[in-house]
């Protein structure tokens, strides 16, 4: 029984549907409503909305003050709603953003590598990730690919840009001094003094600079192994670590990771105890290419782990300071009691991706570290350092990762529901706690290096998941990246990927389904 | 006999010495003349002078003007008295700069260093290294060890910031874009057209931008061997390849190279044809640390040595843009056949020692070379990857190579003079046709590494040759670096130098000696 108030509420709720959200499905929103108070009723008016993919996963719905005026409630009796809703687990809200329909996608499950492999990627992957770097440097693609905007305005590129030619003004002569190690030491106390916020007791003398994370890896690989040494990875993982290792005449384990708590600390303890790893790389927070983190706890043990047996941890940090959430939880580097972790982490992806500044903090291995960098590719330009650590210090930088991670939040919202509709049922996804790269998995049957070929015939670039393992555990996942304004061509390349997957596979669209 | 008419010209000779050179010698000029003609009797004149060290080695002649003016002689008299002083060696004439007294300094003796070595440097060459380091970024030492000026205005870095500021006005997003690899495309092409001024054919798409020319020479070494190979080196070489090669797993073979000619190709041949090394580093041109340069036949034989023994040359042409001929020497790349020869450079030395931006051209190993600057530090800045483009587009680089060249080869020939007036009887030291560094030996009873620890006390920075040899063979050698304004403070330090060796070995200063 429909009351003539409830009618009324209903019309006001269409009018809002209809004037905010354009996208609305054709379907009517019918409604039955057995619930006694208003804000039962709206609740469940919502609901089934959200249910029938009216208001689909990911999108952000109305503000409350504009459907209190639609439907002539108070604003207490939205909230109220809005509560039901978020105890049913089909509404969030964000920080200073609203409230948004949650996306039900399960996690997809752990890859479980069952032995140590020679690191050496073969041809087809090594040609591959070519193909991959070729696609993603292309100004025509539409790039859910590359792990960092190629368009936009993400970054305080103007700011930045200020900063330099003011530098520049006033001490042109800087661009004729030779960049020597250890480099700019204020930009190493700024970045001393914000490691603190991640927990970390640092100093300017224990930080190297070097050329992004990438080299900070690279250095503390050498700084940590001999040829022919072994070395810890999580699965799956950043897929140049491959090719890397392979250089360096290492050899890789891969170490089950759990897509939603991280690194398996009971895998990684077994393998320690029997003495099979010299380093471990893992990625404690917001993991590349999963996009998941590793709980405080976990952080804790891995620390202790690692001090306890001797074996460096080389901890990649890069996407640490794009974490969603205040106080920020602090790098396992925090819990090192006895210089075993080798934190490494950069720039690239929170202020200047082309200045490529990144740095390492290296425990006992700082002096080893910094040697290598000197005798590696000695040092980082001044002129680019120094506009970093006046940004830091007062170009509002926390401000600017604030906005950065409410767009990145946002944009992996969208984008996981545009996969609960579009792509086949069965498909799961990561959902991370930050930064803006998360994992697929879709079902079995598809080949995911198949749909990367097809989806770039039509100039859509993603990311097969096979990179990322030496095993072929991940031929049916991808990672993607949402790291772009999220317009049109963006929903319509993950859509497209979507329906290409259920062609291939011929399975319906709706992993998001009810 | 001393006509009246010569007692005229010598009177107008102290006038001009007293007026044009302040700091000669008390020694009065006593001045026998048998010489018959006007200009026989001038050039008997100087060369008394020269050779008491009224006019030392390295200080520049007056100008001919003003020689004939105080003198009342013809120009043409004067000219031909300074053809003669040139065809004994005495002096040399520079272009658009005037004529020279010429230093008489042996040239130093070959290292014969006889059997292959582990790479690794002892603790003690690393803890020498940091302190060279620490010494040669101290703003208040006098340093003539840094191979790159820490102060003057020998680079267009003026013109450069223009240029930058320019690019960010026009475009500040180019800093929030990742930067990629290949980078700057219009770069590489401007790399590609310079190439050919050396003798080299590239294209842009065979060119690897890197982090200065230390990561070329590391790119190299990784895409070529394999750890536990050998590798080939001059010697002395650049200090920093011993840390390299060791923590790359790689040893060392240390090959005779002559102080004038560079590397000995009999021996290069006969250890070729015994398979012990599976790559070499050379550099043909201006070699660091001993300033010599191989004649064009050598780099032609190298070149077809290393080719036809199918082993690569990882060549180092890090100074070859600054060598003090036209039209240039091709590099040892412009001779390689089969692409056996990776090209290795920068523009540090040369225009923005800042920015750190070198490059490579890899021949047959350019694919690998591109994928391991990929993963092991992804790319170099656009914004001064473009900036440089701009530069050497437009910016007038070849009238900057040519004053810069000027003033390093007379900042040389003016240590030289130096080396020769104050260094121990027995010194020696070469004579390089470009860059600004070159090789001193002392008497071998002079510990250099003592001396560099005594001239620390005092501020001053030199580089002692242990650095640049796993032999002993150096132990009394120096090298020195010429690249700053040549004050009072630089002459100083020089003559400094040479006053405490004469102490330390009792032997008396005059190297230069008659």
């Amino acid at each position: 029984m429909v009351t003539e108030t409830t009618k009324r509420y209903c019309q006001g709720y269409k009018f809002v549907i209809y004037s905010l959200y354009p996208f609305t499905r054709s379907a009517t929103v019918s409604v039955t409503l057995f619930e006694t108070t208003r804000y039962q009723q709206l609740a469940a008016e919502f609901a089934r909305a959200i249910q029938d993919g009216t208001w689909p996963a990911g999108s952000r719905l109305p503000a409350i003050r504009r459907v209190a005026a639609a439907q002539q409630l108070s604003i207490n009796t939205v909230l109220s709603a809005w509560r039901v809703l978020e105890d049913r687990g089909l509404i969030e809200s964000r920080p200073q953003s609203g409230y948004y329909v949650r996306s039900v996608l399960p996690a997809p499950e752990k890859i479980v590598a069952y032995r140590a492999t020679v690191a050496a990627p073969g041809q087809a992957q090594l040609d591959l990730i070519d193909t991959v770097f070729a696609a993603q440097n292309h100004p025509d693609y539409t790039n859910i690919s590359l792990a960092c905007p190629r368009d936009g305005d993400f970054y305080p590129a103007a700011k930045l840009a200020r900063i330099t030619a003011s530098l520049l003004r006033r001490n042109p002569q800087m661009i004729g001094r030779y960049a020597l190690p250890p480099g700019s030491e204020r930009l190493r106390e700024e970045i001393a003094r914000r490691a603190s916020y991640m927990g970390m007791t640092l100093t300017a003398g224990g930080i190297t600079l070097t050329h992004g994370c990438m080299e900070a890896l690279q250095l503390a690989l050498r700084a940590t192994t001999r040829p022919g040494d072994c070395v810890g990875l999580e699965t799956p993982t950043y897929f140049f670590l491959f090719p890397l290792l392979a250089s360096l005449g290492l050899t890789a384990l891969e170490i089950p990771t759990d897509p939603q708590h991280g690194l398996s600390l009971d895998a990684l303890e077994m393998v320690l105890s029997e003495h099979r790893i010299q380093a471990l790389i893992a990625m404690p927070g917001m993991q590349n290419p999963l996009g998941c983190s590793m709980p405080l706890e976990n952080k804790k043990r891995l620390a202790a782990l690692m001090n306890r047996w001797q074996v460096p941890l080389i901890e990649d940090g890069l996407y640490d300071e794009l974490q969603d959430r205040t106080p920020q939880l602090p790098a396992t580097k925090a819990f090192d009691r006895d210089g075993w972790v080798i934190y490494c982490t950069s720039f690239t992806k929170t202020v200047a991706p082309d200045f490529r500044i990144g740095w390492m903090a290296a425990g006992r291995f700082s002096q080893a570290v910094a040697r290598l960098k000197a005798f590696s590719s000695m040092a980082e330009p001044m002129l680019l350092c120094e506009t970093l650590a006046q940004f830091l210090a007062n170009g509002g930088y926390d401000r600017h990762l604030r906005t950065l991670r409410r767009r990145y939040a946002a944009n992996l919202d969208e984008a996981r529901g545009l996969i609960g509709r579009h792509f086949p049922v069965g498909t799961r996804a990561t959902r991370p706690q930050g930064g803006f790269v998360f994992w697929v998995t879709l079902p079995e049957q598809i080949d995911t290096v198949a749909l990367f070929h097809r989806l770039l015939q039509e100039k859509i670039c993603v990311t097969p998941g096979a990179l990322y393992t030496l095993s072929d555990r991940a031929d049916h996942a991808l990672r993607l990246s949402c790291c772009y304004p999220f317009d049109e061509r963006y929903r319509y390349a993950i859509s497209r990927a979507g329906a290409l997957a259920c062609e291939m596979s011929g399975l319906p669209a709706g992993a998001d389904g009810p």
